[in-house]
C-alpha cells in the first residue's frame, strides 16, 4: 500500500505520550510530512505541531488523516468516527495501525465509497502476493534483526537510512510493521499476511533495485522467538539480505510475551548467517545496535565497547551515538558501491 | 475445525486418477470413514466404493460430502454447484479442500443456512488462534520433517499412525494440511493461517495429552525451502517434538518450484535439532523416510541402507516397508511409554 502525503496527525484524545507513539515515530522521522496535528476534547498529549481542523487541513494540501495512537488491543473508539468521516469527506484518505478496520464503521465505510477515498488499515494485509523464489534480485540489501521482539530494529533501520542519505549513498527503508507502513508511506505488515506468502511479501517490499542502492529492511520478531520465528526466518529468506544489524536490549532477561531466556548476540549471528545464506550465500553481519537507554553515558559506551570487542564489529546505539561506525563498514565490505 | 463422519466421496467429472487423489487419500487411510462415491456424468475414475445418490448417502447415515479432486488453481466449478446444494438439502455437511470457498456460490451459502449446515474449506483458516507460547506441554509429539515439500511427509506420519497403534500406542495424526485435514477430520491448514500465528495454531493443532500420548504432526514444507521455511519454522516451534522423522525423495534435483538443490539429509537433522532445542531441549532423530518409488526393490533396499549407515537411523520407505524399525526406536528412545 502507498499512503499519499502530507499527513495531518490525529491524537485522539489520548492522555499519555505513549499512546500516541506511532504518532510521535511519524514526526520524529518523517516531520517533512507531518503539516499538523488534530485533537479532540480531553487531549493532553502535543506533539508541537500546527493545530488544524479538517477544513484547515485540505485547504492546506494534507492528503491523509493518520490515527496515530495505539492502545490496548488495537481498538478503534467510535467517538472518533465522525472526524474520520469529515476528513473522508474533505477528500482526505484515512490510515490507522490500529487493529479495528476502518471500515468496521458504516458511516466510516459509507463516506469512503462516496467520496472514492482510500482506507489504509496497515495493521491488515489485503494485497495478494506470490509465494517467494529466492531468486537474487539486484541492488543491495540490510537487514534488522534482533535477539527479541522490540529491540529497535525498526528505529536502527531508519537511523541507517538518515545516516546513509546524510553521506550521499542511495538507501531506502523498507516497512515491514505497522508504524513503519506508516512513516514510510508504503510497506506491508508482515506479521499480518497469510504464512505461505511471507518471503514473497518481502520480495515485492524490496524488489529490483540499482545496482548501488541500499534497501534498509525493517526486522521482525527473532529466530529465537517461540511464538514469532517463522515470520523471522521468512522475513529472511524474502530479504535476501547482503548485510545484516543484530539489535539487542541488555537488560532485557526474558523474551517479550514469553518464558524464554534472549538468546547471545553471537548466536543471533551464527543462525542469521546460516539460514540467511540460503538466499544470500554472501551474507555477513556489519554491526550491533544497542539500546542503551537504561544506562548512563558511561555505562553505555562501555556496554558497545564490550559489545565491538567480542564480535569485531562496530557497536552503537543509533537513536544516542549515531550510526557512522556501521556505515564505515558497510562502505569498507562493499566498496563498489 | 472438526468434519463429521462417515463421507460420500464427490469425484465430479474427472478424468484421471491424479485428479481424484485427496478422495484416493481419504479411502486409503479412512476406508472405515468412506460410505460411497458420487460421480457426475464423464467422470472416468472409479475407487471402488459403492455408487450413491445424495438421498441414498443421507438415508445411509453419511454426516458430509468432501468434494476430493483436486485441479490447477484450486478452482470448484459452478457445474457441481447443484450437488454440493443438494447434498446441503439433505441434511449432509460439505468439506473442501479446494482454493474457491464454497460459500462463494450464492445457491451454496443460501443452501447451508437455510438447513444450518456447515461449510468446511479446510483450505482456507477462518479461526482465530492466539500466539504461541512455547511452553512445554505434557503428551510426546513427532514432527515428520523434509529436504523438500511433498516428499511424504503425511503419508509418513499416517503410516507411523498406522504402525504404532497396530502395536497398541496410543498414537493420533495430526493434520496441517488440506489434505491430512480430511483425513483425520480435524486440524488446520497451516500455511493459510496468518504469519503471526503459525505456531499458536500448532499449539492448539497438538494440545496436552496424557504422558504415553503421540501426537503425529503433519510437517509442511522444509527449513531449506525459501518460498516456505517460515511456515516450516513455526510449525517445528509449535509442535515442540520430542521425536521427528526426516523425509526426502532422493530423485529430486531441485526444491519443488524454485532453484535451489535439494538440502542433505545430514542438513536437516542438523538445522531441525538447532531451531527445535528452542522449544524442547531433548529433541532428536528417530528416523529416515525415503520415497523410493522411482527405484527398483534392490536399488530401494540399498538406498535405504545406505542412508541407514550414514546417519546411524532407521531408514525405511513407510509405503512400500512399512515403519516397524522406526517405531523400534522410538520404543527404545522413549521406554516409559
Amino acid at each position: 500500500m502507498t499512503i499519499p502525503q502530507p499527513y495531518l496527525l490525529f491524537l485522539g484524545d489520548v492522555q499519555d505520550r505513549l499512546s500516541a507513539k506511532t504518532a510521535q515515530g511519524v514526526l520524529d522521522w518523517r516531520p517533512e510530512w507531518c503539516a499538523g496535528q488534530i485533537r479532540l476534547p480531553g487531549c493532553t498529549v502535543d506533539l508541537g505541531l500546527p493545530e488544524m481542523t479538517i477544513a484547515d487541513a485540505a485547504a492546506k494540501g494534507v492528503k491523509t488523516l493518520v490515527i496515530g495512537v495505539v492502545n490496548a488491543g488495537g481498538v478503534l473508539p467510535e467517538r472518533w468516527s465522525s472526524v474520520i468521516v469529515e476528513a473522508l469527506e474533505a477528500g482526505l484518505d484515512v490510515a490507522s495501525g490500529l487493529h479495528t478496520r476502518l471500515e468496521s464503521f458504516p458511516a466510516v465505510r459509507e463516506a469512503a465509497e462516496r467520496g472514492g477515498r482510500a482506507l489504509h488499515n496497515v495493521r491488515h494485509s489485503d494485497r495478494t502476493f506470490a509465494t517467494g523464489k529466492g531468486t537474487k534480485r539486484p541492488g543491495l540489501r540490510l537487514l534488522t534483526v534482533g535477539t527479541d521482539c522490540s529491540v529497535g530494529k525498526k528505529y536502527t533501520a531508519l537511523s541507517l537510512e538518515r545516516g546513509m542519505r546524510a553521506r550521499g549513498l542511495d538507501a531506502d527503508f523498507r516497512a515491514t510493521g505497522q508504524t513503519g507502513v506508516l512513516i514510510s508511506g508504503r510497506g506491508v505488515a508482515i506479521d499480518a499476511v497469510v504464512a505461505d506468502f511471507i518471503s514473497g511479501a518481502v520480495e515485492w517490499i524490496a524488489p529490483d533495485a540499482a545496482p548501488g542502492h541500499w534497501d534498509l529492511i525493517e526486522g521482525q520478531g527473532s529466530l529465537f522467538h517461540p511464538s514469532f520465528a517463522g515470520v523471522s526466518l521468512g522475513l529472511l529468506h524474502g530479504a535476501q539480505p547482503d548485510a545484516f544489524v543484530v539489535c539487542h536490549e541488555p537488560t532485557r532477561k526474558t523474551m517479550r510475551g514469553v518464558a524464554h531466556a534472549l538468546p547471545s548476540i553471537a548466536d543471533v549471528i551464527d543462525l542469521t548467517i546460516r539460514c540467511g545464506r540460503l538466499t544470500n550465500p554472501a551474507i555477513r553481519c556489519v554491526g550491533i545496535a544497542i539500546n542503551t537507554q537504561a544506562y548512563g553515558e558511561d555505562e553505555a559506551r562501555a556496554c558497545l565497547e564490550a559489545a565491538s570487542a567480542e564480535h569485531g564489529l562496530p557497536a552503537t546505539d543509533p537513536v544516542r551515538f549515531g550510526v557512522d561506525g556501521i556505515v564505515d563498514r558497510l562502505l569498507t565490505e562493499f566498496p563498489a558501491v
